[in-house]
């Protein structure tokens, strides 16, 4: 579980270092599918994964807007703060917390129980699934995409 | 690690019941990134899944070939072969087997090493990856994509 979540934060630091040679156009630009572009979308993993991690923890959580947030810079702001609240809570995870029930009302008013193992492999989940768009989007710009290959990283010993 | 191989399996079987609504020349059509096409990403995602559990266990390994599994039953007859062996392994996981080592050959020459449990996230991560790839295409053609939501599944009481 851990080691899925380093896997997250080294690729998306890699993206990062993409998006330095793509032009802001390029960055911004509203694409088919996911939530509509390439800098909205790292925008999007790293509120998500923040959110949950809030929520699991009781915390409020308020919904970033990406319109505050639309240049290259405010993103890595915004997630190098998130990652000084998410990153402890990962690292301190222990297999008592993987069964704790998680209680959530959708919007048509039904109450759904998730474990918190569910919502963390959910986060992992959701992150290397937005990541596979940007794979996509950047093939359609002509760049080569950031390789979403685990093994090869020195993952298991870090 | 094994409730993302379910959350996997039951993703690619939605897709599979979406992919029965699509024309085949939309299922096959050469698309831009990842390897190209909505019923050659599944092919590959069953391909490698299996590909992989083969090598773990020291057994020899095989490169299919689309071409011959260019259509929507024979993909999922060939997922359907290769899963009566992957579950098995995946079910039989045990904590002991994450540290083992595997040493593979790059291209190049030079040997890597990954422990199995690296292998086994790459395998989780790299069907996900191709997904997000998937809910792209799904857009362009006008459908709505399968859901990656890990929660809301049930998948911690299976």
């Amino acid at each position: 579980m851990q080691m899925m979540f380093r896997y997250n934060w080294m690729v998306r630091e890699e993206w990062y270092r993409w998006c330095e040679e793509v032009s802001e156009e390029d960055l911004l630009l509203v694409r088919t599918g996911g939530v509509g572009g390439i800098l909205h979308t790292l925008f999007h993993i790293v509120d998500v994964e923040w959110s949950w991690i809030r929520i699991l923890q009781g915390k409020p959580d308020f919904q970033e807007s990406f319109d505050d947030h639309n240049t290259l810079e405010k993103v890595k702001e915004l997630d190098a703060k998130f990652r000084f609240e998410v990153e402890p809570f990962v690292r301190a995870w222990e297999e008592q917390m993987e069964n704790r029930l998680f209680h959530d009302k959708t919007p048509d008013g039904r109450v759904v129980t998730d474990t918190w193992g569910e919502v963390m492999r959910h986060i992992i989940a959701h992150e290397i699934h937005h990541i596979g768009q940007l794979s996509v989007w950047a093939r359609e710009i002509g760049k080569k995409p950031i390789s979403a290959n685990l093994i090869g990283r020195g993952l298991a010993s870090k």
